[in-house]
């Protein structure tokens, strides 16, 4: 898509499952290696009663979204609020909801609403992310 | 540490190398395979001239500082602003600045500054991070 063609309002939505070898990978990779994410044993005993992503995971799939698919390749990530509402649970399959809030065309710059929903309907994650969108920059013709 | 021996103005540092196997991964668990991440050939081409980390990895480093180290293990993340200024480099060391802003004992949180110093002294990544610190919570003894 062509900035030009993003309009207030509009929604992308896309569902991710959430898997006990991505929040492993994550915590090794991170260094975020709290067994409340990665030890169901442990995390049985929890508050939680079953391990939960990590806060961060949950972004990094907003971020991703942003990235690869809505605005997609061309986005640059300049800002970001985020809430943690409630924990995403492995196995949960969650839905990624991105709302274009405001354009602002003299830089090629949206602002989005960014939210994960759970499975029971809850909110997860909530906020908002600041992007340019200039997919001329990654093209490396000139 | 006990919520009461944080202090306003209090700080932690540490310096973490970003790696292309930790990009690589990164790229494959969130779903974010631009190949500005992971791909040489490619961003040799692109106006960053290498390969540069996801902003959203930076991100997962302080989280990951906040939850095992500072505060530590009883952080509870609530929520988070950033603004991503400068790209990171696979292969620079950067270094991750934590400090303490203000304090809110009656709930035990912290809001705390997250800066990420790239090797050439530039701020890649500013914000601050609302967290609740209860190791109790995590006890579970009860």
């Amino acid at each position: 898509m062509k900035y030009e063609e993003f309009t207030v309002g509009q929604e992308y939505h896309e569902t991710v499952r959430i898997t006990q070898e991505h929040i492993n990978a994550f915590a090794r990779i991170s260094g975020d290696q709290n067994p409340l994410h990665t030890d169901p044993e442990f995390a049985s005993k929890s508050i939680f009663g079953r391990p939960i992503a990590h806060g961060m995971y949950g972004l990094s799939l907003i971020s991703a979204a942003l990235g690869m698919r809505f605005p997609g390749f061309g986005t640059i990530y300049m800002g970001q609020e985020v809430k943690f509402f409630k924990p995403i649970f492995i196995d949960e399959s969650v839905q990624i909801k991105l709302c274009v809030k405001e354009l602002q065309p003299e830089k090629k710059r949206l602002i989005l609403t960014t939210t994960i929903i759970k499975e029971n309907g809850e909110v997860a994650i909530d906020g908002e992310a600041r992007v340019q969108f200039n997919p001329d920059l990654f093209s490396f013709e000139n």
